[in-house]
């Protein structure tokens, strides 16, 4: 049902962000505000049951559910950003991209050791950023939680990448 | 009010990200999941008896609140993103930096001509992307409904610089 409603909703953008990259564009769903409510009510629906203290979304898209995630489950919303954006003292972590290398930051006072805490992005592609995130969070003495994703790319095999951190990978609409 | 509850949330980073400036921290605020609800609630009241078709969320901290605010009201969000990041087609409008030029688009179908649409960000400093973002969209056909702002630095004058475009300015918290 959910899941029908998001792939109805997507549009695919042949070529971006270069040639042979089909891009699961999801600007069309943040246009319908009881499509963004029932993504919300879903992952509430299937997170069900799991102990989550904190809810850590990946800049920028992350931001986008992740707040309203976090809000409607009572817990705080923690932003995990990209190199220098984060203020206060901060963890890093630096990961490899398919061409050179990232860096995802955490602020020092995100959550307490031993919290558990749910990552948060629109889209699982490689999982790449997902499993940096992850990392980072067990290093700062996070517990996590589980992971969720309104969109799952199945063929590029994130899901068996993060799987071994923590097997809760929920994905609304797999392709 | 909220104002006091998001000044008391708020943390003051000095010298970030230069020497000299004082940055205003909202991450204490996005980890008080009651006061994100009171913002949200706030901007509804703030913005009661105006028309507003869509939220045009500015990247990347805008798209925290703006979403919630959209679905509150039960309208589109549209992101508002630097340069190469829509993958569909694309307005831009480049305007300038306190050093350098910055580019910010919208998709070609943001929203309708004609629509009004109200510009949200986290934080309202010289007012410089927000002023851009107005601009796009009325050069979009569309109207600016309003601008909605969780903090104002009222000491670089945004509001003077963006209330010609439309004087509906909310600023939650002013300093």
């Amino acid at each position: 049902m959910i899941e029908q409603q998001i792939k109805t909703a997507i549009r695919d953008i042949p070529d971006f962000p270069k040639p042979g990259i089909v891009f699961k564009d999801i600007t069309p769903i943040l246009k319908d505000p009881q499509l963004c409510v029932n993504i919300v009510d879903a992952f509430v629906e299937k997170l069900k049951g799991i102990r989550i203290d904190a809810v850590a979304g990946i800049e920028s898209r992350g931001f986008l559910f992740g707040l309203t995630l976090a809000t409607r489950l009572g817990v705080p919303f923690v932003p995990v950003r990209k190199a220098g954006k984060l203020p206060f003292t901060i963890k890093q972590k630096a990961y490899k991209l398919e061409y050179g290398t990232a860096t995802i930051e955490l602020h020092t006072d995100a959550f307490e050791p031993g919290q558990h805490v749910l990552i948060h992005d629109d889209l699982l592609a490689t999982g790449g950023t997902a499993l940096a995130a992850s990392e980072l969070i067990q290093e700062m003495g996070g517990v996590v939680a589980g992971f969720s994703f309104v969109v799952g790319l199945g063929f590029l095999n994130g899901k068996e990448r993060i799987s071994p951190v923590c097997d809760r990978v929920v994905v609304l609409a797999e392709y």
